[in-house]
């Protein structure tokens, strides 16, 4: 371990958009979490990517005149190597994966998305073996590292390294830190006086417990509503609302509005438009900024993509199981009784008090009782899909989409299963070289 | 008590068109369960029906030469009075108020069922707070009564009875012993020969082992398939069922078929075809049977009627708990742990050993993985649903139909309780005259 | 398997006193179980015991003229092969052993039992692995039987065998069936009319209902008391009998009267009295009785032994196992969440329902409330002793004996452990072969 | 509620010689904990040493200069009223009856001890219904305060506020910070640097890991062990000590050397000496000190008095739910699943984070099995007696002090428990007044 001497890092996946962002965390909290190697890994269809992002982040290092080393690697092996923390932020299939999750869906009328329904599924199935692959090499290069996991769909990357390897894992998602960040806004108070209760999965939660300076808030929440970026903005119904006691994460949207997103989605693939596509083209115009020479911080335009607070989320995490700071975030980790009707090791997104020793969860001081149900059978679906994923059977990928709550019939999920498998042919070994 | 000189049995809708049934099965099993007093109530409007399946009772215990007393009444306290066995076999609203839980929901594109779905969640609004009544009086007058509820949604029902009553109470439902007496005629041996286990709710069930004479037939039974007289039939996929390791119960074709279910019933109410219907005309010419006084024995033609063997179930269990048999029932009881997934006091439906203190459920050998998430999100949807029955809180219904799983979105939900609770208005007073 | 032709049957310890017991109840109950094979298997130094009981099995099967072969040997592979049933009943050490597990305790002025204890925990570590051994024997060679373990401490044993091998395994003891008899004498009813409930562990249990034909005496009982023959009598205080709400078993008097116990056992020690002498000399005589060639039935003077009912017990078990009879046993299984408080996997004495497919325990009505530590701290120290027992880890066997409630300090745990240890060398090769 | 000028907090029990340290604490960190009104209750037999301790404590506010107002009274309602902490320290029959609770047990051959067995059961006995008055009071007249509770048996008596009040309670015991001061100590740390995990009950807990600035130190705990002022040191055995691998609390030394501990306890008792009498005989020299009207500060030998940290921890618990700082306290709190073998509302001496709302219960890391037996039978034990205390139930009594594992026979207890009642009866209203 390079610890003695300052940290090393490896980022698996090192050539995304979202690099920038993570050096700026790097450099501003330089202090408290002493980085001194910075290893960024990619794939060779990524080498292009890498090299700019890579080029960029070696400019913004120079400017702060702090001793960080910045590595750019194919060999992530190399990389991994006696690291302190793995964060991983991959795209298995890249956005052309992602075009294909979005649309195959719709044409059997289901929900079109990227990390929930038959599309999150394709992208688990693509993802969980490249990730447990990554975590073979940190079993043997760095066995104490600290395997931070931003892939989506991040609660189920998560509880595939719980449940088949030894590593010390953490999956993370941007979407407590911008809820918190709203609600500081809001009230216009620190972010650190906002204590919110999040209960559920990643990407399914509900927010019961909203204090605001230890003043209870979750009323004026439910009354005033609150919007997010990437989710097309839709008003709950106001009795809905009130008597759910529970602020639903926007994903929820996809399971509550169930018709009305479908019909904007059916609209907008009509229409031709495709968030894959959008995402394209935005990346493409941050990675033309990224190669300009003259460039040496995080650009302005990189906040207006989706995944906002990802980097200042891993750099909080890394900083506090660093020191042992015992602070309170919003992480995906093992069940361990906290949903007393879950398995130990299902992974749940809740909040932790991150110690030295890592993210010890909080228990809950409200479940909501209408939310159990919806919670269960997407955990169920996740588990079936998880295992489907690890050992490429086919029987056991059609009874995790059969059981998803938006798939409505065993013949839908037949059908839509041979399209998915054979779409992402190239990217599942696991189902198509056995 | 009547225990000494014989039990007393009190018969609440005693009018049914299954009584008929039910008078055979005490006749036939005298001597381990000799009824002295057999009490049919039923309320003003039923009493012709009353009077018609009464007088052929009367005709059929005088035909056996047994000294049964029957008799014919509205006052539903003096029946219940030192009863030993209470019954139920209710419609509130009778079939007109099923005829709307099947079709208003077709209109919002939902199935429209008489136990499942928004007609099942009507059903038991309007039907548990009557049974409670029921329960009120025999706390009073019969405390250490045993009350039988056949009434749908017999797995709800039961439930508000364990949550909001004292009184001792099972749930019945003439599936299990259906299915029994198919595997038994499949392979031609008795029934108690067979063994099967039930996993799940009432009306979500799923059969994971069938033994024949101790040998596994649970492969046989997944190839070849079953069918049932009252759900229309419909092959399973066979990787599906292969893969599933268990029998769906037919009502899971709700939930596993729901897009050729609802093309189905759509397409049955076009024609003007409605299951309510043709039940009213079936009823009506039972009825004119019955009402012929040279008749003094069951008619054949009932047996075709869709709910055989619910008297033959009820008749086997007074008979076990009255002679503490400790045989093997599949009854509705208080979950007590065995789905550890569920709260103690849930309904489950379960294979029990009926001992003389009342059933005692046995535990499961194997629980699919993939039912687990199913039976939680519809076990939640039926505690919002109790409770609403319970308090009459509209805001508990909307939260009970939205989350069930067959309901596509808050908003549709708003929409179809709105007009299924205004359909209902005259069975519905909690939720009325507040 | 024989199952065919009759059944194959092993009796490891089949040189036993009490298999003549075993003999007479195959012989009674032939129709239902029909045995066909009958293997007496005993270790080498045990061979002249098993000739003279070998031989009057042999004669008392001749007398029945039933199909029974009976076979003698000291080849137990040849025994286990293809068997349906094996039984154990085997005191590894002799009763000299017996003879230390009693009297060492007491130097250090703790209770000496032979099942309890530092005694008992004495012959869990030198029976434990012998039992293990006969179990790789049937996975391999007889791996469709059912082991039924009479061999005490019979609660530990069968918890080591349900953890550490494959085997279907049942514990039996003799104590539930003596209960039910001494009940149903009092009574004067058939013993089929008789329900008791029993909650805790072998040899540490409370009876919290006894029913007789269907009526509560529990009361009845705590009033009258009721005594047992292996364990001198001693009166209960009655203000704690009836606070108890339970019927303690007569093992509890180790722990609910510890002082006097010791006493008395300090008291016979004095006197050159001990209980493994007693046997010894009951057991001589009846060898005697057994090698008469005259004799050819099962003499009387076997009843007065201490472990009367051990053989009906086993051939109920069977009969029910054979035949799906689905009645109710009180038996050592898994307890599988019955106490909810220990392991799933935690050995647990209780009534069950045999199955064909095996025994599925019934869950408990009541659970004493005082109950639950004294359960916990003994299973605590059966699991630590079990581990002890398979790993040959002397410090495990310290905890063990210091976590056993009898056992007054550390120090007295470190010495009495050393001696015992070194007294136990010659069966204890996992911890002095090492 | 005085939140908005400043808080009010209530001692009952504020005559007690701890107080100085309290006000020493409330001085120090005022600029967190703005105390505006600290009311001193006691009961007119304590009146005298109020005046004295108030006295000294109004020199020190005024030495101070801050604008704290110390009201000394009888009064408690008027001292609850508006409270926004209420702390209790009492002594119910005060240093007399502790002398009987640690010498009639000897009598008997029994361990007798302020907070455990027979001798923490009649503090209890006594100390609960008083409490409960106490928490009546402010149910009616500061519903919003937080009850710390540091009065004896800690455990016991916050677990009868959990389940026979609405009061938000909180246990306190001065272990648990010792243990960090001594472990920061020995390593020359910042006590915040130090992180133990603890398990178990009050007065019965293991330590299972020991960080020091995130280096496990656990094992050079183990090796070379650790001393308490308040038990006689002594050493543990080493082999023992290893293979629990915790280090226990030294209040388990009269479980684990119960025959040493107790031979010491004779042996004093027999000699006259008695640590109540020891206690009274250093109360008095300190009320002799604290009467001085020359001091103003909190006499150093306050220190030597065995409850040393007991207000820090109250002044540190304060200041956290003040603030809702969100560190990590070891406190006395409902169980809610994290000792899963106890009862949700069984109170467990666990690390907290002390939100605005109280504390949250961390997930243990570990638990030793070896603890999990005496774990139960201890609280086995607490519950029998709260309930005894809240009823006055002799027979629920007996059973609590039959299945203490210190008391060795249901025969010691009865005549036992019969003498310590009757040495008790002014005490214990519940039971003699009825």
């Amino acid at each position: 371990m390079a610890t003695n001497q300052g940290l090393k890092i490896a980022v698996i996946g090192g050539g995304s958009s979202y690099t920038p962002e993570l050096v700026e965390g790097f450099i501003l909290h330089y202090k408290e979490l002493p980085v001194r190697e910075l290893w960024l890994v990619d794939i060779e269809p990524g080498l292009r990517k890498l090299n700019i992002v890579g080029n960029l982040a070696k400019r913004m290092v120079e400017k702060s005149g702090l001793p960080i080393e910045v590595h750019l690697t194919t060999d992530r092996r190399k990389a991994i190597e006696g690291a302190d923390f793995v964060s991983t932020q991959m795209r298995v299939g890249m956005l052309d994966a992602r075009a294909r999750d979005e649309s195959i869906p719709l044409k059997y009328g289901v929900i079109g998305q990227e990390t929930t329904g038959p599309g999150g599924m394709m992208k688990a199935l693509r993802t969980i073996p490249v990730i447990l692959d990554v975590c073979r090499d940190i079993e043997e290069l760095a066995p104490n590292a600290w395997l931070l996991n931003f892939t989506n769909p991040a609660g189920m990357v998560t509880e595939a390294v719980l449940k088949y390897s030894k590593v010390k894992s953490i999956g993370l998602c941007n979407a407590p830190i911008g809820l918190i960040k709203q609600v500081s806004a809001k009230y216009n108070v620190a972010a650190d006086r906002v204590y919110a209760e999040f209960v559920g999965l990643n990407h399914l939660h509900w927010i019961t417990r909203i204090d605001v300076e230890g003043e209870d808030k979750l009323d004026d929440m439910l009354t005033d509503g609150y919007s997010a970026k990437n989710v097309p903005a839709r008003e709950w119904n106001p009795e809905f609302i009130q008597s759910l006691r529970a602020v639903p994460s926007y994903y929820l949207k996809y399971f509550y509005m169930t018709d009305a997103m479908l019909e904007e989605q059916m609209e907008s693939f009509k229409q031709g438009i495709n968030r894959a596509e959008v995402v394209k083209r935005v990346e493409e115009e941050l990675f033309e900024l990224y190669a300009n020479l003259e460039l040496s911080e995080k650009p302005k335009q990189l906040e207006q993509r989706g995944g906002a607070f990802y980097s200042e989320a891993a750099v909080n995490l890394m900083r506090s199981l660093h020191n042992g700071s015992n602070d309170i975030q919003t992480l995906n980790v093992a069940n361990r009784g906290i949903l007393n009707f879950l398995p130990d090791d299902a992974s749940i997104e809740v909040n932790c008090v991150v110690t030295k020793n890592g993210p010890l969860p909080l228990p809950l001081t409200k479940i909501p009782p209408m939310a159990k149900g919806l919670i269960h059978a997407v955990k169920t679906y996740e588990q079936l899909a998880i295992d489907a994923a690890v050992t490429g059977d086919r029987a056991l990928a059609l009874q995790a989409m059969v059981h998803h709550p938006l798939v409505p019939s065993v013949d839908v999920a037949v059908r839509m299963l041979d399209e998915m498998l054979e779409a992402n042919k190239e990217f599942l070994p696991n189902f198509f070289t056995k």
